[in-house]
């Protein structure tokens, strides 16, 4: 079998180092292309690269995206920042290319996007949820972005099932404690020494409680989803948001 | 709207009486007969029963059965006892009867069936995967049954993924504990006082893991699912064979 | 052996039946009066009671204890509302009965007490430390008594150690969540559908978490506690205040 | 206030590595020689060292501590082999050096030594115990060297306080699981992919659960012991077994 032809923009920062390291290192996959700042994209095409992978930032990744799209190359996108306007402009130059795959995706973890899909479709089954998330004390930001997004999903299965507001006697809560309530779901962020980024949701109802768990020690663990979209992204055309639409999760 | 009239066959029982409460307590839900040893089961149809709910046990549950669909009523059971045979004549009366619904459930617990679902469903993206169960002391077998069914579950996914032997670089342990390899998969049963029925999923790739788990506290836990199957079951004809097909996880 | 005589005041409530019950099933303890509201202290001389167990109301336990103490009878006491002054009463009586204990605990609950006592012990060790507590949502306060009570004993340790202030970049959290930071010491206060009450302690350094945990599924957990400490109050003269001091926990 | 000036032996192992770097980074340390296989003991002298750490091997170390004992040195090891033999050896160097002190320790993470101590001071309060470990799947023994230590200190404490065997109604068992009953305490050993070193003890009785639970994920956990242990070795005289004892646990 000949191996899939993949190239990862951003090469040299964190993430897209990573990134090149785990394309070397997976069966099917070869690194034809390493681009960062002061390349230029044409190497790519040179390279006769099939996938792009980009972790770059947000002032450059449209016009590696237009780039890649109008030269028939499918990409793995990282970078954060698109706007409404941002993904409309992408379909606008995909619709031109219909045989082009474009995924985008706010978090490459596996195991985290499990955890958000099984805490939606568990959500309607319960009448409490709350969510703790821990992360290490550099973190700058309460909640965290992941725990936001799983309250808002987990607030969008609860709304679809026309469940009521959760119980809560609470009269005597004078101080409050880092943390939020996310469209009426309570998120408590800990912050401790020593740990990584950790998260739960936590699902009561009478007699029993369901809790999904998500513990990332190190950022090798994005890598596997970033993998398998390389892998899946070439057989889905178009835009896709988000990597749970390439887990099959039915 | 007209309430939904509801039998509940084996009331006297623990779990019959758990379900006449919670049948009682239901929005919608009529519990219009309650029959038990020495009664005879004419007064379901005199009675209008709708839907039946079945918590008896292997001696007269197939009766009972041929009761309910020859009569046009539909069935919750749970219970045990259900050989390849027993499910075969039961089809052959639902056959007859192409409106009648029943379900066979081994586990009403929702929570309990969401982990055994989610756990499948997560099993392909894990290099490692192990159940660890804690239930009192007082339970004769070892693993339970729920971490046995699991365990199934998994192993049946990761072998539709492929999927190699787990990596385990044992070498001395000479001992052994409490559990079972279950089709491939480590069971590990723990037995405390003071707890009653719990289970973690334990799934491990490099730089994280994700957990699945469920603690039931109260027997209570189990009457959420069997009142959902009792408002599902008239709207799903034939045989069913487990409350996750009632679940719409997708 | 002669059984050792007790006697339960709030016998009718509902700690001081479940009291009953446990004296009743202790080895070496014999139950010999139960007092309510309109009983005469009386019967407990002529019970020839050894020990009281008190779980009546901050209005009546002083005169109880005045009562107990002046007739050389120990007591146990699970009553709440002891002000300074009330100490400082009861002081006094046992100064002028020096062979007679008295044990006031707000906590009974052998395993919450350790977790306390473990935290604090522990707490010097630890660059962060946060508190999750976990209940029912029923409860009106939040955080409960016993993560508050934590979180004093833990900064009062960091405190005796020198400890800095606790690592923390967070610069945007603008909303908060139920809980508090006691003494420095965040509490994050989770409310769910199915629990009774829980509580777990995190010590975080470079590399390593520490996590101590109480489960408490029953009122029956507090029982324990009230025996040992029925059994040991009498070779304890004085006031004790907090179950801690009866464990010999060096 | 005078630098203390400590010294690493096996300065260029993995460990000793990192004791380097700890002893660099702490205040009021001097790291004033780095001693590796080849070098001579006598630069330790040279080097004014007041306190060695020995992180070698079985077959070196006990010649490094009866220099550094006859030299007035004191010592940190954490090499492992020493047989009660080697223990008397040891002894009798320093009865000739009543000075110097020597702290042997088989783990130096605290939080590991914490769980230990606090699993054997809470054992006697409880029905039931189980130990579950979880490591990386590389590791060869099952149960961890922790995991027995800790089933041998809370299987002492039981004896002691003259528990009766564990409740455990297990008939049906046939398999086994990966893991050991040591001293009566059923210790469960997981392997996961993506783990470092983990263990909880789970310690139940009527109604309640205490767990204590230590996660190690990195090696850098095991320098603030050692750190510890340099400062405070040299006010200890004589030999000391565990770092427990300079925990001052109470």
């Amino acid at each position: 079998m000949t191996a899939l032809r993949v190239a990862v923009i951003g090469a040299k920062g964190r993430m897209g180092a990573e990134a090149c390291r785990a394309v070397e290192a997976a069966d099917g996959l070869e690194l034809v292309a390493q681009v960062d700042q002061g390349d230029a994209l044409e190497a790519l095409v040179a390279a006769g690269t099939q996938v792009v992978v980009d972790f770059t930032h947000p002032g450059v990744v449209m016009g590696n995206l237009e780039f890649c799209v109008r030269n028939g190359i499918n990409a793995v996108v990282g970078t954060s920042g698109f706007t409404p306007d941002r993904l409309d402009a992408i379909r606008g130059w995909l619709a031109e290319q219909p045989s082009v795959g474009v995924l985008i995706a706010p978090n490459f973890g596996i195991g985290a996007v499990l955890m958000m899909q099984f805490a939606a479709k568990a959500a309607r089954f319960y009448e409490s949820v709350e969510i703790v998330e821990l992360h290490h004390p550099n973190k700058v930001d309460a909640p965290s972005g992941t725990a936001r997004r799983t309250a808002e999903l987990v607030a969008e299965a609860r709304a679809a099932a026309d469940l009521p507001a959760m119980p809560d006697a609470t009269t005597d809560d004078p101080d409050g404690a880092r943390g939020a309530k996310v469209d009426g779901i309570p998120v408590h962020a800990v912050r401790l020494r020593g740990l990584v980024a950790h998260q739960e949701v936590l699902l009561g109802d009478a007699g029993e409680m369901l809790t999904i768990r998500h513990d990332s020690f190190d950022r090798t663990s994005f890598m596997p989803g970033v993998i398998l979209g390389v892998r899946k992204v070439g057989s889905v055309p178009g835009l896709t948001l988000g990597l749970e639409h390439f887990l099959d999760l039915g």
